[in-house]
């Protein structure tokens, strides 16, 4: 099966990796920049266009990894016909891959990608979804050989499962990165929270995150709240927003017999 | 060494274990219950009372491990003269202690307990503060034949690193939380997220949280954050706007250059 792989950032990256791994053969690579289209063909050892026009036809898969405010953009200048498109978007309709081909279909690797950092997709939940059932058989196998948590998904719940992960990922990593922020403040290192930030997430999974709820919001321990929201008014205003927010939302939501 | 154990929650259960590991030997447990007083007492192997009075003074470290707002009054029932005794609380002044004892000090382990998980105290960070020199060394000797990682931190940077630590454990453990009725009101399992959520806290702590960040806040994805923001009308109204607090973070705090 020849793949054109279009899109040279993160996702493309690794989705590349791990189809070339599997036996497909990518056989060419569409970047808008000369320097990330070479990077990721030399990885692949293939071919590479900055073109969008020199994508040619008699490949058997095109697939769209580029970012989801692109896709729309990128499809009005592809003209397939028949041949296979996919998008790998979380956020992003099935439908919007209409104009550029008959066939269509979406593959996305539930996964914070980033090109400096192996990771194993074996274990990354993939969502399909297919405008047939023929493409659903396809985009299983191929999903099958890449990793062992397959999901069909339609686009409403795709968006679903995108939104839960901006929490859980981009959200938490905020969330992290003002904990680094108050900590470097004071001259420590964001290193000291390693085995905490572990365990939770550890602890999260093994139950529900609801039910092992700690500290002082659950707790209602009024002093120590007021005592942390004098403490964030040296640093930015959004930091006490949040925790204000969040705090509440312990109160209201989390609640150990729910 | 002697140790009175005034407490029976999560705290007292693992660092209790801890020292019962290391060789100390916990002669007594004090708890509110005598439901969790007696439980703690039989893993310990030792006696316990439910009397705070019954707490007699010949012992010779009394470490007060009960939830935060309960330390002062708890300390007002001791008369220890100058036996040592500490509180093992992340968000508390030493001082407090001074009623009990002319010898006092803190030993805080910076981890979120469960009673029914067990865990590695090796590499878990303890920061101790004493209240002359004589107490921080007694305190480290004792902090390090159960971990690897102590600090000596007075109370204000305790309170600080406590802070961070209500950020990247409760408040992170919430977002979860969030993340997980999002995805439960839709038939979906929490666990789909679980390679994204170790993956978030590997990247975060093995760089920095804030050059990692990635997502529709950090892309300035505008259409995507409005269908977010469109879908999260039917849940807890806390919902949407800790979304747009985050987002708004994202966008002004977390950047790839900084």
């Amino acid at each position: 099966m020849n793949v054109v792989l279009i899109g040279s950032g993160n996702v493309a990256t690794h989705l590349g990796k791990a189809l070339k791994n599997a036996g497909y053969n990518v056989s060419l690579v569409y970047g808008r920049t000369e320097k990330s289209a070479k990077n990721l063909a030399e990885i692949l050892s293939t071919d590479y266009t900055t073109d969008i026009n020199k994508i040619v036809k008699h490949h058997d898969l095109y697939i769209l990894a580029v970012k989801d405010s692109a896709i729309h953009e990128v499809c009005s200048f592809l003209q397939l016909n028949d041949k296979l498109i996919i998008h790998t978007s979380g956020s992003t309709d099935m439908d919007v891959l209409k104009n550029a081909s008959s066939k269509y279909g979406v593959l996305w690797p539930l996964q914070t990608f980033s090109k400096a950092k192996e990771i194993n997709f074996n274990k990354i939940p993939i969502f399909i979804e297919g405008c047939n059932k023929e493409v659903v058989i396809k985009l299983k196998k191929m999903a099958e050989q890449i990793s062992n948590k397959i999901y069909e998904t339609d686009s409403e719940e795709r968006k679903i499962i995108h939104l839960a992960a901006v929490f859980a990922c981009n959200f938490t990593n905020h969330i992290y990165s003002i904990a680094e922020k108050i900590l470097k403040k004071n001259n420590f290192s964001f290193n000291i929270l390693e085995t905490l930030i572990q365990e939770t997430a550890v602890k999260a999974l093994q139950n529900s995150p609801a039910k092992v709820q700690t500290g002082p919001a659950i707790r209602k321990d009024i002093e120590t709240i007021k005592n942390h929201l004098d403490l964030l008014q040296k640093y930015d205003v959004s930091f006490r927003k949040i925790y204000k927010e969040i705090t509440k939302g312990i109160q209201t939501l989390d609640n150990p017999d729910k």
